[in-house]
């Protein structure tokens, strides 16, 4: 969840000092229009890990944007008047009202995941809390509360670097305290805390947007760029509905309307893109690799404890990109008995007459077994997002589907590893050409692939976010550079060995 | 929450007889357009408390419909298959797919709140579940299918009552098992739960309806016409959406609108008009119990463990009932120190720019103190609704915001009263015309005050929901009789000491 801020999404100061008098105009229009409308608030809660830039973008918004309209409150300690009252009651009192801006600086996040992480708070009066928080951002959405969520994200050694940094100069010291040290030696703790709390409260009225914090100039756009984007759909009209559409628009609508800005990152790079596919592997340590991590994962496939587990296995990725193969290196490792390979294909009759995880849910494997997808549910985020044959309210809210989905594999004891195997734009035509005058594999091209094709850039953003979105710690994806075949079958072998070792015991 | 299903709602074997075969009608009518339209299915859930005849409504259904196109499944011991999967994996396998009639007898329910109440669930993985089904059920409606969700209940003795007669014959004996007189002997754990439950996942897309199961007729003929409509409104467009509203309509289409005819019970019966208003108090008794419960008040708003909590008080009830007489009795009572009076009138400009919860939220007392509402958050369900000053899907989503606001009291130590004062229309008449003659009382009289009167009915019916839907465990309804003034305002007084006094142990 946390991997496409953990890229060093940078921008150079020659484009931030391009791009920013544009952004600042248009937030400054947009608020004022706001202001005169009357009929909604804007509300930008900020939350994230310490040192990635939070209270600096909470400065900037409003340097940007006329400051006697937009309200910013830090939470911080609990006064005496809020401690004599429940603990939503602060919140309540800081909400803008209609036409103005609100900045939450330490919203009703912080203690939570303060709580959960430190250990002080009950798992139920945390679920509690959380159920509290969705109910809340709900009603807000309802009452046409325009709610922009941001999340800003450092990696372990990068907050390491920022504090160390910060406590260097004379200037800041101040702002780095003891607390922050032992913080950071929980990292991982706040880390999985905070995935939970983001997964649980994306909601499609209120979706979260996770941004890397290291660059400050990648960061500012990027929050005032989103911050700007929900003021716009606001005015359009559209409130607290990330999708952008109050009802459902036809699928040829969805699939004509272009991707909002926000949701690519204004460097371009996302984790498709950023995949190293340079990646190599000589054909003769590959044999060798093989055989060994092939007769590794037998001995795991009959393992005792297998018995009251089993394995999950998503296969997704461009076309030509050697899903086929790579999911028969996996299965020439098994008994013919222990395991199924489900190809995913166009829906039959009986499966469009149910809801779209109905087909998956019924190839569910018995505990004990090992289930490969070639393709999955994720043609709902892919090829039905980028073909407009699903609208964009019904793939958005695909993603939350999926996690709980995953989830409840994996809290019944499933092992559940996602493959995304990708390959260059120029190694797949090589791939189409060369499947094209080769007999037998001349059914394995069709003109579908020559028109999805020509879709490569909306395939490759609707990767990214996929795997932002669908990234979790019980069902992480495993992102494959599949240029050279050999690497991208070893990497995937290792992978399922190491996930399912692990789990094993 | 359970009070109106334990009125002794019944319908007369004649009513019933001349109702059935237009029913039958209607049913198999929608059901046969929903054949055709394939377009979505029905999914009925049935739940409830053993012996308030969930079986025999199961059965009935299929029998007033065309079995070939009911699915009926009961949930029993799980079967070997079924234990090798996810626990949701069950419910997938029985979905019905569009065009069909799908009726779960025991359904995700079930586990969960048997697991609460006999104290084998975790309370957070008895959370996880849920939400998990509070999500499934979001993805239900979102996919278009119509969810109707049936509670059968019984009170305690009823039930006892039921299960001695099912024993009692040889052909039901087989019904009553070993388990379900144990079940009994933890009724108040199971009524509980269930309440918890019930209110947690009593979505807008999905409500509870909750039936009386004590008279067969009455509980059959209200099943089958909640299943009818929720049938004519899938057939209508509108899925998932119990405000028949796909998008919001205007306040005034919203207050044309008929309340749906399952929304009046069968019988007609309902919590406020079966309030028996003949209560009565002779002055000389009033007088005394004054006086005592007075100084019992007294004294436990100085007591010292009041200071950590609080007590907020809510007066509702029809015009002229006498709401302002009780006020005063209560607060004479009181330091003037100690309590604060909040009339609620017309929201200010401030507050309009504001969630509607937001005024109340800033009345909020400290803890320590005693805040009476006169009139209050109730508003949005009563006036607003009645009048259409509030769109349907607004004031719908108000029960279970109001309900999470009460809970937050509740949780923070506060001691929540409600009393609805009730009087007869002849005696608001008398009341009215005496308010218009007494110079000083002049003032007390508008002429919005008879315009309400003419929508007694309407007013009485949003009451009745209200006090359903909202009373709840942490925050219950007091309903006074207040025909008599000396009556009503012991009952408050009473209450209010009791409540207090079992708060502060």
């Amino acid at each position: 969840m946390f991997e496409s801020a953990e890229m060093g999404h940078a921008i150079s100061k020659s484009v931030y000092a391009r791009k920013v008098p544009a952004l600042r105009e248009k937030l400054l229009e947009a608020q004022f229009a706001i202001l005169e409308q009357k009929r909604f608030p804007v509300l930008v809660l900020i939350n994230g890990v310490e040192g990635a830039g939070k209270g600096e973008t909470a400065h900037i918004l409003s340097e940007w944007m006329d400051a006697r309209h937009i309200i910013t409150h830090g939470f911080g300690e609990h006064t005496d008047e809020e401690r004599a009252r429940p603990p939503m009651w602060r919140f309540w009192r800081a909400l803008p009202p209609r036409g103005k801006v609100g900045v939450f600086f330490g919203s009703w996040y912080s203690a939570p995941i303060l709580g959960r992480a430190l250990g002080t708070v009950k798992s139920a009066a945390y679920e509690d809390d959380l159920d509290r928080i969705v109910n809340l951002e709900q009603m807000l959405a309802d009452e046409g509360v325009a709610v922009v969520k941001l999340w800003f994200h450092l990696s372990k050694s990068e907050q390491k670097k920022r504090l160390t940094a910060l406590e260097a100069s004379k200037e800041t010291r101040w702002r780095v305290s003891k607390l922050d040290w032992q913080y950071l030696d929980l990292y991982d703790r706040f880390r999985d805390v905070s995935e939970a709390v983001i997964r649980r409260t994306s909601t499609g009225h209120a979706p979260w947007h996770i941004i890397e914090g290291s660059d400050a100039r990648y960061r500012t756009l990027t929050s005032a760029t989103l911050v700007l984007e929900a003021m716009q759909r606001g005015l359009a009209g559209v409130h607290g509905n990330h999708n952008g559409d109050a009802v459902a628009p036809s699928a040829a609508a969805a699939a004509r309307k272009p991707v909002p800005a926000a949701e690519i990152a204004i460097d371009r790079k996302n984790l498709i893109n950023q995949i190293d596919l340079g990646q190599n592997l000589p054909e003769a340590r590959y044999e060798k690799r093989l055989e060994k991590l092939q007769g590794h994962l037998n001995l795991l496939s009959r393992h005792k404890r297998m018995r009251d587990s089993g394995v999950v296995v998503v296969f997704e990725g461009s076309d030509a990109a050697g899903k086929g193969g790579a999911i028969r290196r996996v299965v020439h490792a098994l008994d013919v008995r222990s395991y199924q390979v489900v190809p995913i294909a166009a829906p039959t009759d009986e499966e469009r007459a149910q809801p779209y995880l109905w087909r998956f849910w019924r190839h569910m494997p018995r505990k004990g077994k090992l289930t490969i997808f070639d393709r999955s549910w994720y043609g709902r985020v892919l090829v039905e997002r980028v073909e407009g044959f699903a609208a964009e309210r019904d793939w958005r809210r695909a993603y939350g589907e999926i996690n709980d989905f995953e989830q409840q594999l994996a809290a019944s004891g499933m092992v559940v590893c996602k493959f995304w195997l990708q390959i260059s734009k120029a190694e797949q035509l090589k791939r189409f050409e060369e499947r094209e005058q080769t007999g037998f594999k001349h059914f394995k091209i069709t003109a579908e692939d020559w028109r999805n094709r020509k879709k490569w850039g909306e395939y490759e953003l609707a990767a990214a976010e996929m795997v932002d979105r669908t990234g979790t710690q019980y069902a992480p994806w495993t992102l494959v550079a599949a240029e050279n075949k050999y690497h991208a079958r070893i990497h995937v072998l290792e992978t399922l060995v190491e996930r399912i070792e692990s789990a094993l015991g």
